[in-house]
């Protein structure tokens, strides 16, 4: 076996969109394997970026939100998140949209905590977290006819307690926590 | 305004396979809202549940792995991980299976770390964490035709530096590592 040697390449040969729905685009590459020549398929959800954003109050408890997910078919216990809108001038503001929207907590410090890939493997976009400090409730939170969330004031110290018994259990909203925790709070 | 109230349910209608391929089947569901008895579709990516694992060196190094990813078309670093298949007896087999395959490493210890939900609001699907302690190189990689690794070992402190500088950017990576953290190491 030998050492650490270059990888081969991926060629792209074509791309072509085979389904197209709201929130996401399912595209199908073909692509060649510079290894042995061969082509192979693969198939790719491009959608717009997302966010989400940690909401904390100046006593440190987290606005979180449950709502219905319909992947799971269940309700879920998350922090407010989404999709950044073509109209959105910066993944921030975006945060800050959805924090509002669904919470109607608002605050004056928005800080970005970083950037990930949802799944690099299958998915081109990326998703962008923040924190928002002193937050207080300003506003009532604005539904739009598929949206409906259930505000829950949780103490931040009990975050590691809520993920271990799978009370949190969204991918998303534990990196924030994760990029929350990797800045001392 | 009203305080806490019961959310409105989702009542599903219909589900129908609109898209095939190896990796995932797309589904769209029609369902109506009790709130105003409104229905409306949702796409869903059905999928086989996924795994990782973090196999860790005597000596406190992570043996990562760089592969070509086709959802960015740039290569990543992430720990070894795939799709849990109909034939492994169990999760752990499956995540054990991968490293081997990927790095090479096996170990004789390895232990769940915890589960969680890739995406609620798109995926039906989860993802099992794992570590393994005391790994060694046992094995020759084995790919299949679309796959190939380098590997790479880092030392378990680098993580957090590795992340924030986006050298680290897979979101279900970065989850095994804060289940890894919440365990205290």
């Amino acid at each position: 076996m030998s050492a650490r040697r270059p990888l081969h390449t991926w060629e792209r040969l074509s791309a072509e969109i085979v389904y197209e729905c709201r929130i996401f685009s399912l595209r199908r590459d073909r692509s060649r394997f510079s290894r042995d020549d061969a082509e192979h398929e693969f198939h790719v959800l491009e959608s717009p970026d997302w966010c989400n954003i940690i909401p904390l109050t100046a006593d440190q408890h987290v606005v979180m939100v449950r709502q219905f997910r319909h992947g799971l078919r269940a309700y879920t216990l998350e922090v407010p998140g989404g999709m950044i809108d073509a109209d959105d001038p910066s993944p921030l503001v975006a945060a800050r949209r959805e924090m509002v929207e669904e919470s109607g907590y608002e605050s004056d410090r928005v800080e970005p905590l970083g950037v990930v890939h949802p799944n690099p493997a299958i998915q081109t976009n990326r998703c962008h977290s923040f924190v928002a400090y002193e937050v207080e409730r300003r506003h009532v939170p604005r539904f739009d006819s598929t949206e409906e969330t259930e505000v829950v004031l949780v103490p931040l110290t009990r975050i590691p307690e809520l993920m271990r018994s799978g009370e949190i259990t969204h991918a998303l909203v534990i990196v924030a926590f994760q990029w929350l925790a990797l800045r001392g709070r």
